[in-house]
């Protein structure tokens, strides 16, 4: 495993970010739960070109405090690329010199997509907690509307980490004659009691902040940072492990090679929170943050007991990854997957990944998941014809 | 492993708290980091009788949220007994047939010893923030300053968990002459990132909510309520292991079979967090939680290449275990504790119990467990006056 450094070169280049309403008027969201969206913006990018058999086409499912912009820059004086653009590009496990990929922001997300904090027509006002929930079958709904409207029919492949996993395994479960394969990365779908606590956890930080107010706070003006920047840095060590942490900070102090002493940052580790806590009230939304955690622990496909039936059926291959430190969600769930896709007979493929890096190895350069990964496309991607042929 | 359910018959019955004045006016308490209090009081419980040799007094040191009650009742009513009933008593490990118990609230404490919450004598108004910084050499100053109130020079044992065990080792590496032998109890020498950052995050939590006030919020009279329920209820999934969640909670719903869906409590995991949080308010003070918790991030014993020297000489023996499901102080950390009395030839002994319910297995009923620190405590009993001719 080694973790290569960025460089313009291997990236997409310049990428665009574009908007568009799905739902809309006469054509609202209907949600899984029966309730209504009347209007439904979609923000996303893609990358590579759509062939002329538009059988080349790889939708990209992002994880809880991901966004439309999986890779690439938006300005030539970007820091930073699009946040899976280890995994997307020319000549990456995710080639866009072969596939065209599609990527876009969540439902109920907060960077372009209509989200809790996207104003409701009916009332001129935050949705706020008036917001519907929503299931991951939802997100299914909303990705497959933008291929609609991208005149895309057919996926060769749908691929996530994470809850992008858990929406990679619905939409083969749900579509499997739209999609030609999935690629479920560290992945659940039944979260266990704790990792359902850590979340009740995090959503309690923010629904208990005073600025949060009722989750009408965009329009009181106040905003519930305490509550998210500590639900963030909590999240951070879920998604390392402990030897991924001793191996980045141990118990180095950050100023010098004396402690400090006092309540404030002194160990490095203290340091690293801070400042995840801090970057992240940026870019996400703390209504946001509770309607997608929530998403995901009541996310259960397989208490339907036919739940593969279909994919069984269509034979759309899948591939399952699980890295050996992740704590978050183990390779146990992994594990889970593929028994239950097994069950039912779909064509699974497993790998538990060795990395040192926890939850977070799905965003990272390691040699083995990307080859794996890289591997998984290329094979689906030849044996393409054959399987349209026996269909 | 089976857990024995609690009966009068097995406990010492009704006890009292006893509060002393250990330092005051010409006698200060001159802390480790040179820092002075010039009024410490201490609230301890004694349980069982000291023998006429005065050579049967077992010191339980308490973890973060203990207390000096811990064991039996304080009325006839109560609800619950001591926090460490399930260890002594009558027939108990630390049998109060045999032998005499001390228990005292630690330094820094809220319930009943001198800590950040108590009234400053030189201000007249609460320490808050100005209270000086701790280590656990200083919980082992005030321990033996009570010993010496009590008139007991020497001690059978010192027995400790999580940070109990702590302050169990550095009483044992400090003044091995006093201590017979000491049992370390899913402690930690050293904390690592991991361990660091959940407590970092902990404070955090306290420290920004707005009645925290920083540190003054006795005198304001708000309260850091939800910023110290945060940091309990996080700290409660990191007491258990995943497994014993599953087992205990699994994806239950609270209220009957079905979900609720929506922000509330839903599953059964979240009312048990909910609860913890709540009821820790009324017993625990949010300052003393930043207090105690920061002792144990510095805590660093074997940085000093000779700790263990003076304690090999004198050849206490050292009873080190864990707990296997333990992820807060795995095993690692009992073993590096083990390694470090090895090296320097201190006769330790050390197991790692099996149990599911993970770091909070040192306040349970294992058998196993159970059984070792009675036969440990037994056996250096026993040994007792071969050792002091020995010496």
């Amino acid at each position: 495993m080694t973790s290569r450094p960025q460089s313009a070169e291997d990236s997409v280049g310049i990428v665009e970010q574009c908007t568009v309403r799905l739902f809309e008027g006469e054509r609202p969201l209907v949600l899984a739960s029966g309730a209504v969206l009347a209007e439904v913006d979609v923000a996303y990018e893609t990358y590579g070109t759509l062939n002329d058999t538009r059988d080349n086409a790889i939708f990209i499912c992002h994880a809880l405090t991901g966004d439309a912009h999986a890779a690439g820059l938006h300005r030539d004086d970007d820091h930073r690329p699009g946040w899976w653009d280890t995994m997307i590009g020319p000549g990456k496990p995710i080639d866009t010199d072969r596939f065209f990929v599609i990527a876009d922001n969540l439902l109920g997300g907060c960077q372009g997509t209509t989200g809790p904090a996207s104003t409701d027509p009916a009332t001129g006002r935050p949705y706020g907690l008036d917001f519907p929930l929503l299931q991951i079958a939802d997100f299914v709904t909303v990705h497959r509307a933008l291929l609609a409207h991208l005149g895309v029919e057919q996926l060769l492949s749908v691929v996530g980490g994470s809850m992008g996993g858990m929406q990679a395994l619905q939409w083969a479960l749900s579509f499997p004659e739209q999609v030609g394969s999935a690629v479920i990365i560290a992945a659940s779908s039944r979260l266990n009691a704790q990792n359902i606590a850590f979340s009740a956890v995090a959503r309690e930080s923010i629904m208990r902040d005073p600025g949060f107010a009722g989750g009408r706070y965009l329009e009181v003006g106040t905003s519930p940072d305490t509550g998210l920047s500590i639900a963030r840095m909590m999240a951070h060590i879920t998604y390392q492990s402990e030897a991924g942490m001793n191996q980045k900070f141990g118990r180095r102090f950050q100023f010098g090679e004396d402690a400090r002493r006092g309540f404030g940052v002194d160990f490095a580790v203290e340091s690293y929170l801070d400042h995840q806590g801090r970057v992240f009230l940026s870019r996400f939304d703390a209504l946001s943050y509770l309607y997608l955690t929530r998403v995901m622990d009541y996310f259960d496909p397989f208490a339907d007991d036919d739940a593969a039936a279909a994919l069984a059926e269509v034979g759309s291959p899948c591939l399952v990854l699980s890295f050996d430190s992740d704590w978050r969600f183990d390779t146990s769930h992994s594990r889970a997957i593929v028994r239950e896709l097994e069950r039912q007979r779909v064509p699974v493929s497993f790998r538990e990944i060795r990395s040192p890096w926890g939850h977070d190895s799905f965003l990272l350069t390691i040699d083995d998941y990307h080859r794996t990964v890289a591997a998984f496309l290329r094979r689906v991607a030849e044996e393409r014809p054959a399987k349209e042929t026996r269909r």
